[in-house]
């Protein structure tokens, strides 16, 4: 953390991720076997790279087994396309039961392809939650599930909603779903930084905040609204062609409920159409646009909101701290703790789906 | 079909979709019970209305049961935005057992979240084919698939490629895998039109012959690129902005085998890195962009090439006849044909995939 007087605080991920590594390294310890990531790099984007050997280090700091697919492009020598092979390292990854859980470095083939890649990696090992399963359970803030469910089609009788569970311990034979990596980082960036108020009930501690998100693609903006207007916030979603509102409260005042089971999507009110009139409001705002020309306007902010920068570019200009209370520049550091995190449970899910076990432990 | 003295064929689609009828009606009439489709509407927009109507005339016509489920802004009274309810709908439709099959009409949210919406039906009632685990198939070229490995997790081992299976006719315990509707009835409009030479062997009869297909989306442009290569032919993706090529031919000339299991991808050679060059040499072109102000030069096109057009815009200018020998304006009444069939198969594979039935007869 860095203080300049009259700033903001400037708050990097390294004491966030601390946070985390207690959990991740006591968890590690009780494995049966040292858990193994596959990274499948297809592409020649120097990015990706970069990240394949950052996950690589920070397997390996602590002690878990990561080997790295390299295909297509990503092997300069052997003349093959962009992504080519992509979709063989992944089934071949999905079928080694030596292998505890696959990531796949994204962009390759561009938004709609992409998808179909994600949703080819065995929920089992889908480290990055990425696949339509967890991301269903996400949209309908289902937060328990039985291990098994995973090797079915989606199904809405799967697990129990954040409603129906009252805390954050599943019940006998329950795992938890797994959350995509990132919009999870986000979150746990956001409770360490005081948004979640922990006094409030289990499923709503960011009731009474608003929260600007921009960007909507379904790998970060929409679930990210989704998992914060669940837990109770107001979230503006901001795309480059509409502003929509997620909430779990009713719109009618006098509801006997406090809140929806899960949150709904509506356009926002008329006073709410702009970017600009909903940063005048927001208490957090977290941008993720892929662009670097793109900067919020640190005039448009209300006074001692906390910014997070989710993007690789900076989407904040030089001057955000001289509105926000505390600026966040990157999550990346949170996301990998989130991504072990993972791995730890699916290897977990994926022994207690076995036939021969008919129940698990509470996490 | 329409004949002008110097003009290339009008063919429509009704006797391409009549020679499908007998067969519809044939395996409609051996049911146990009538299969009954839903179909969910959930927009505003009069296309999709349109077409939910046109298929309910057609299901009533062959004496399938079908019953529009109408949600969100498709319920102008209700106050609901648009697509709001589809999820809920799915999930119903997939948890009745009544239901056979279930079409979704799309454009609701845009290509990601509707890619995200098309994997929440059940692969066993998903008569349009676009859910992943028929993607892969179609894209691996796999035949001829187990049922039962519809409710597991997509996997390399669940089929037989095209290579295998010599014939199209499935071995004992297998079914033919669902095609996805659209590209499966252009298939089967070039089919008619004789693009496909039924002399030569069974997957390989499209071989010889160069088609141009502009649009790579998922759900049209690419399934049918690799559907026509994985059928022998040489094939010119063409999207906004960029060429590939897919083929299933072998780059070495001395390789043993005569074509790959699968068609590979890659960037076309260099003279072909137009859409000009490459529809100098197209004997099939096909366009599905939907944009009404996108059209295809005429003087562009070789003289006595098939022209499909698959939007609901014109894509080809209006004198596409004076090159073209065949033009073919649309597929919806094949299309429709096509999802029918799968609807019928389906019912069978969910029947055939109760762990009480062992095996299935061949189809």
């Amino acid at each position: 953390m860095s203080t300049v007087p009259g700033k903001g605080l400037l708050l990097k991920a390294d004491p966030i991720a601390a946070t985390f590594k207690d959990e991740v390294e006591k968890t590690l310890a009780n494995c049966s076997h040292v858990p193994k990531l596959v990274g499948i790099l297809s592409t020649s984007s120097l990015p990706s790279r970069t990240y394949a050997e950052f996950t690589r280090k920070q397997c390996e700091n602590f002690g878990f087994q990561f080997v790295l697919k390299e295909t297509g492009a990503a092997l300069p020598d052997e003349g093959l396309g962009e992504g080519e092979g992509v979709e063989e390292a992944i089934m071949e990854a999905n079928e080694d039961d030596s292998v505890d859980g696959v990531m796949v470095y994204f962009p390759i083939f561009g938004p709609q392809q992409d998808h179909y890649l994600q949703q080819l990696v065995s929920p089992y090992k889908d480290v990055e939650g990425l696949h339509v399963k967890f991301h269903y359970n996400l949209y309908h803030n289902i937060r328990f599930i039985s291990p098994s469910s995973l090797s079915a089609p989606t199904s809405s009788a799967a697990g129990l909603t954040g409603d129906e569970a009252e805390k954050d311990i599943p019940p006998p034979g329950m795992v938890k779903s797994i959350l995509p990596c990132t919009p999870l980082a986000i979150v746990k960036c956001l409770e360490y930084a005081g948004v979640y108020n922990k006094i409030l009930p289990y499923g709503d501690r960011a009731y009474g905040k608003t929260v600007v998100v921009v960007n909507r693609s379904e790998v970060v903006g929409r679930p990210l609204a989704a998992l914060l207007s669940n837990d109770g916030a107001r979230v503006f979603s901001v795309d480059i062609d509409s502003i929509q509102e997620y909430t779990k409260r009713p719109s009618d005042p006098d509801s006997s409920r406090k809140y929806h089971p899960r949150h709904i999507v509506r356009p926002p009110p008329e006073a709410y159409n702009t970017l600009e009139a909903c940063l005048a409001v927001a208490d957090v705002v977290v941008s993720a646009v892929p662009n670097g020309t793109y900067k919020i306007p640190t005039a448009w902010l209300k006074d001692g909101c906390v910014c997070v920068n989710v993007a690789a570019e900076k989407n904040f200009e030089k001057d955000v701290r001289d509105k926000a209370s505390l600026y966040i520049p990157a999550v990346g550091k949170v996301t990998i703790l989130m991504l072990l995190r993972n791995l730890l449970r699916l290897q977990q899910y994926k022994t207690a789906s076995l036939p021969s076990t008919t129940e698990l432990p509470a996490q």
